[in-house]
């Protein structure tokens, strides 16, 4: 049961050169991007020239403990923690993944979606390769170990120019040199800190925050950074092409606290909730989200709006991962075990309901209900982001699911589904401005809006590839 | 280490008489609990005359999974989640506990703390009692088979009339029957609930809420309940005394949500927040708890003083129970690994943060100080309830720590101790007020903050007591 | 599934006072009487006035590590190995069993059956008492309890005066003395060693011989030996009785590297075996044993025939306790995964097989007719004890079995049910002069040859202890 | 600890083709198998044209349960179990080793050693292959995969005929087919049987003597047998060589109820015994084996010599895998921990122990301090075969010792070192005589007594190869 019925992003990722405790430093940086991937985690350091990788299922704090991080003691170390969507939810595609060859070893961890990952495996294949796994990262290695011919760096730039789709790796040598690759769009945010010296990638500048790192930059669409003992030396693909920040980031998946795109999240998604305030208002006793999602939009739409803030659904801190199903005479237990509405509060009110998205819609459609139940007098919906209609192609779980809601309702159907007595959506035009972003026309991708993907894609192959999985 | 740096609260009750699925129930009531004790969880069903039993140590998704759960079916069932106050935290003092006597079965679950437990057990032991557990419950137990002779429901009375303290109990008995019995004083909530013609006892509401259940009433101080097939009868404790809710519970333990000695938790706590405006206003940006104590009062006081409320410090929702150290250089992560202060939002500003209390100060002087380091200009707190100066005998945590901060410091010492530009605490009165009970300075245990305590108790004897613990 | 068909010993004893690394020798010691118990084993030390324990389900190695040994650092301690006779097969009911009472703590181990341990419960429980398991051990200690108005050494004079039946126990004090108990039929063996100066107790000689301890002298019937920091004091029973040591435990039962009742078993064995070549000659090519039960008799018979001995079914010693069903197709598949019958050896042959007890006959039939299969030409088996025909009531399992095949058949009988061509029992007397002890018709207990009970017991008490079980 | 002091055993092989339940049948295989392997157990089965496999470290019955065998189901399954020789001792190099190759699955198991892995492996990484493992089946299946290009067959007697050392495989392919391949020296037994028309592959005898199939023959060295739904069909490696069957497993490694080369292997073992009674004889009052090793050799050796034979040693049934280590008192408590000998057989005694090597010695020495200090007055030892002298290459741990106490000492100096009054070797003549087989000198790889190696290798290559390990 997907109980937030929200999107799963593919992955963290995390990297240092050169720090006393690697290993540490890393488990606490996944540590801070665990809300990008729950399904697994690891790390994966180098040492006398080896690479030695503890990986497991579960979250960051169930597969490490401090033993296990001191056995992971090396120069250099990368991390990541993963949510699948290509490649099945078993341990041997946990990452980071490693290769020895020819008494090198290698480490990668990836973020993101190949669109050509299906026929450039089958090229290896058919040469003699035998894979492992059917995650991209082992194909950007095969790529990678086959090109190391034309020499170290040169081999790099030639296998990031090969891949074609959404991709930040980070990459650990048995040597101790982290990398870190950017697609040429640009689509993950993947970021360079730097701390007491030693250089450090992480997917968000919260993961910085949390070692108390300095952020220095992001890194540019296309760029192969070069992390080593020497310093860092920047190289780039081959490939040349526009910006396409992916635009979900800024509105559901980056932690509020984070700084991507150039841009903090959290006043980004207030600005968002002040626009839909603007386009859409409503007249209301409260303004509230479903936690957590929504919060900080709800907060800039209560602050246009002058309706007062409220957390009228608390939430149970202690609910884990899965649930016991409840009886048949529980209706709606799943909604109710997550967050309980306050009746005192809502009881005969109008009330307005900030979300960020609506993917499938079911869940929204019974936390209505059983604030209906309560005696909620009128509940206004408001979305701070235009509806989704398309399908991701390029690394959230989307991609896969064909059920996006709002693909094959109107807005009228979609809120009558949904049992509301409004329902708005904040404009196309809305959103981009509220990122404050110069031209942002230009420089996000928003293909699960309009169906205008910037990376082209093989549909057949396409298809191939996910029957595979 | 506690890392929210505030007091624990006993232990949440559940029980039901009757129902088809009685594990179930009781299980999603122990979920809705679950903040007021996550050391232990267990239950015990009556079947065929006899009591089976489960519990672990953990929390209650952890210690109950669906098979273990189908074997605990029985037509009665009550359930327990535990923070030691008395005992120590280990397996053998989870609750309920369970005797077998002649053939018959009993299990108790306790929230409270009986301040004459050690005189009781030492008798006991003197005629040859031999005892399993340094637990109430079991004392309890032992006074309840000897009184047995005078038939079953006097020798309920007369063993609830021996006791001494706080005491909240529910019993069950292997033939099904569910009893509640609450303490003279009715220091902890008892509530009853009805589900389909099925009685239901619950520490709070929010329980019956999780389960569906139709709340009917709280249990009078000094009642004891007996349901059974044939309905429910009230007897009485030979002992009368004063009303005295823990006022505690209205400003900390209980979930928002629920309403306790007829008030709402959350309409309560804005009340505070109101009122503490208006006693101890200030000049300030924006007003902000740290999440998620005080969210509620800041709400209040937001209203009140017309200052934006902001969630200025974005929770990781990931941390786990146990945290592996940070390195050397890395200052305060104990801060930083829950909560991480929004920058952006809160540099050159003035704030006012919102605490309902201040037991230890440790993180809140870590917290402030995590608000410096980012730019934060000026830095008002506002404490939702009076100084806490005096120890509870009455079964929260803050019993036998003589850690309570402000027992030793003037406010003023206490603001420079926290490095605070100005510090103001709720008043008595203010309080008393917030909570919109009629005679409030005859209704609540407030012995924490003016050290009257209601129900007296041997100092020597309670030293011994702690001792042996 | 009883998979070698054979009645099954109840518990191993161990104590140690004095010694530097008490828990680590009473490790070994159990590890050395493993054979005596399999179910579960368990550790208590003295120290500091307090008893710390640890038991678990399962063998002394899977029970126990090296952190846990530390944990039990003490000055005295006690351990026992269970196999259940009364009580269930479940860890509460592992041993050591440890009480509190009024700041001293005491625990027992037990060997044997108390016959009137359901009187004893009754009348205690109508005082008022409570129990936590059905073990004889708890029984003891209520009792023990109880007299302790007498004083500790009377108290515990007192207490064994009342006990009847089988019993062995090893009680640690607290304090750190520790304390072997012998009923006063003698019935269970039980021995003092010495090693360095420090007395330990051991069911059997050889877990002394594993710890490097010089054997002392067995304990007298109702002997109760005091050992402490002070020496050795020994205390009697006030019930006087007549020797009855059980006869099983040098037929089967003992190690045969150990002394029991003033005899070496293997020779013993041995003594037997070739008393029943005597007895009973027969042709044949080969003498051999089923491993391991009838080894040491085998020898003795092949001494005496002259026929050579020859270990004809190889044992896999890799076969865990539990199996995985084999497919319909694999008949008799329990005989085969544990012992292979050695093809080239066997077939044509005439064959002499030496067992020790044949108690259900199930195991042994099948494994006659595995050899029938494979070509065996006469089988005749001989076995070096008397028919069992009657259960026991002194702490071997076959007492609620009710399934001794002999008890319902003739030996022609028998013979045709386990497909032999001849099968001759040793008699009585022969078994008896084997034992080498003096006058040995006046010492040994037994009952389940010939129904003559030493202790007697009210047969309507027994069935209902057996009920509630 | 090595607690045996004997040599360990690289593997144990096992398929099936074609039975309704392929895992169980394996499983049970396996089993019987275990004494070849005890580090880590596998199963693959091929279903659907996939191949599911599962493995762990440990014993093949804590490795998997009934749940695991109802997952791997299929129409045709290999089994192995692992002591390690190549590759280090971790659960990437439990085998079967498993690869998917262009939407086909392939699974090896291999018991043996390759002389020539290291440099195949370099060819092919050279070329771009990467390697998972360090384990001579990933070898084979890179070259495996390389040369499908010749077609399925030719590809299988193409790779055979690069491989050099010691090798038997089990391959199972994603259709089904099972192929049995021998190196053709014929090092390592694997044997076909037949169970209900489906053929079975088994590295000895004893495994089909479980599962109740029949023996069919043994694979001819450098036969490749590939058995499919069509039955069995017969290829040839291109190598030619001389039989050298590994006369270690027929004194050693095999089980004694195995026939393997032809022989039975508990006759073989006695004939080795009445050898050595005839070339070394000596005066005692008993003879005896350490068990179990040389127990059938001593049941030889007292046939021929007159001498009665005696278990004198008692085993320890419940000895786990690892001890905690005893206190600084105990001596030699590693022998007796698990062998206690009987001091009432041996004292004032003069014996003949017969062992079947000497590897390292040093339990040996042990045991031999032991009786003594019981009272054994002289000890005489014979050796059912001749001095290990030279490392073995072909798959035995001892290769990579240098331990082999007889390399470096006379018989003279051992005897002393070992503590014995005599001392005496069965020649390599009276060895091979006693095997059965015709013209044994050109039949058998006698290596590690003569260190004449049957199949070459290259020192330095070899040596390069030990160190990556």
């Amino acid at each position: 049961m997907n109980f937030l019925d929200k999107p799963r992003e593919a992955c963290g990722l995390f990297g240092v050169c050169g720090h006393h405790e690697t290993s540490k430093l890393t488990y606490f940086g996944l540590y801070a991007l665990q809300h990008r991937g729950q399904e697994s985690a690891g790390i994966a350091v180098a040492r006398d020239k080896k690479i030695i990788e503890h990986k497991g299922m579960g979250l960051v704090h169930d597969v490490f403990d401090m033993p296990k991080l001191e056995q992971l003691k090396g120069g250099s170390a990368i991390g990541h923690v993963r949510y699948s969507t290509t490649g099945s939810s078993i341990l041997s595609n946990a990452q980071p993944f490693v290769v020895h060859h020819i008494k090198k070893s290698y480490a990668v961890a990836h973020n993101g979606n190949l669109v050509n990952a299906y026929s450039l495996k089958k090229e290896l294949e058919e040469a003699g390769s035998i894979f492992q796994t059917t995650m991209d990262s082992e194909v950007f290695l095969h790529l990678f170990v086959k090109n190391l011919k034309y020499g170290f760096e040169q081999a790099l730039v030639e296998t990031v120019s090969k891949l074609k789709g959404a991709f930040s790796f980070v990459v650990l040598t048995g040597k101790g040199e982290v990398i870190g690759i950017k697609d040429p769009n640009g689509f993950r945010p993947l970021c360079l800190g730097i701390l007491n010296g030693n250089y450090i990638l992480a997917s968000e500048t919260c993961a910085l925050d949390l070692v108390q790192a300095e952020f220095v930059r992001e890194l540019d669409p296309g760029e192969i950074l070069i992390i080593s003992d020497e310093g860092i030396k920047s190289l780039r693909s081959k490939v040349v092409a526009n910006r396409s920040f992916c635009i979900f980031e800024l509105i559901y998946f980056a932690r509020p606290d984070s700084t991507i795109f150039g841009q903090n999240v959290y006043l980004t998604r207030k600005a968002m909730g002040r626009c839909l305030a603007k386009e859409s208002p409503a007249e209301a006793d409260l303004v509230m989200p479903f936690p957590d999602s929504g919060t900080y939009a709800a907060l800039g739409f209560s602050e246009a709006s002058g309706f007062p803030f409220e957390m009228a659904m608390i939430r149970n801190h202690y609910v884990g991962r899965t649930f016991i199903q409840p009886t048949q005479s529980m209706r709606d237990f799943g909604v109710r075990v997550k967050l309980n509405p306050v009746k005192e509060l809502l009881k005969e009110k109008d009330i307005i309901i900030i979300e960020d998205s609506i993917i499938r819609g079911t869940t929204v459609k019974t936390r209505v209900k059983a604030l209906r139940e309560l005696g909620v007098k009128h509940i206004h919906m408001r979305v701070s982001g235009p509806p989704h209609r398309f399908p991701c192609h390029y690394g959230i779980d989307f991609s896969t699911r064909g059920e996006l809601i709002a693909a094959g309702k109107s807005i009228k159907e979609l809120r009558e589904f949904l049992g509301l007595d409004t329902l708005n959506y904040l404009s196309l035009e809305g959103l981009l401005k509220s990122t404050g972003i110069d031209d942002p026309e230009n420089n996000f991708c928003k293909a699960c809006f309009d169906g205008c993907y910037p990376v082209k894609f093989d549909e057949s192959l396409s298809k191939d590839c996910l029957e595979r999985r």
